[in-house]
């Protein structure tokens, strides 16, 4: 699974990736868990596939961090390398959603 | 032409049309006049109809006001209402572009 590192991060695909109803949802329940969480945890109405490529886009976004342990890939928010290359966004979009 | 009233305006709709690096140019340049603009005098690297497209995403997200003049279209940027709607969002995409 390739990440973009913090420089790569860019704007226009952070913005396209949540610009998904569903994506956000997903990166609201990341925020608050504060950890690492599988496919399965998150409560949206989308089959494992959808959900998949969900995280898919959020990964190659830069908004996510994804590993695989065993059967299970786990995601993360990548809200430092979010806060370092967009102050303060993250937070603005998830208070407007 | 029609335009989402403030409370029809959606984070989504705004976040994917934030989300072309042209349209994110063409809010940033009216940010900056704090004036009505033709389509003609924004300084970007696409065809006038493609304007017009991207003109049309943004008026139908809530983002800009456009209005008829004789032959020309005339685009305002709507801070107030997306400022009341998502306080801190535009600014803060703006800042992050």
């Amino acid at each position: 699974m390739t990440h973009p590192t913090r420089d790569e991060i860019e704007l226009p695909a952070v913005l396209h990736a949540l610009s998904d109803p569903v994506r956000l949802k997903m990166v609201r329940y990341l925020a608050d868990a504060g950890a690492e969480q599988t496919c399965r945890s998150f409560d949206v109405p989308v089959t494992k596939s959808t959900c998949t490529h969900h995280f898919k886009v959020l990964r190659e976004a830069g908004i996510i961090h994804q590993r695989q342990q065993g059967t299970a890939r786990l995601n993360a928010l990548r809200e430092e390398d979010l806060e370092a290359r967009f102050p303060g966004l993250l937070d603005t979009i998830l208070a407007a959603a």
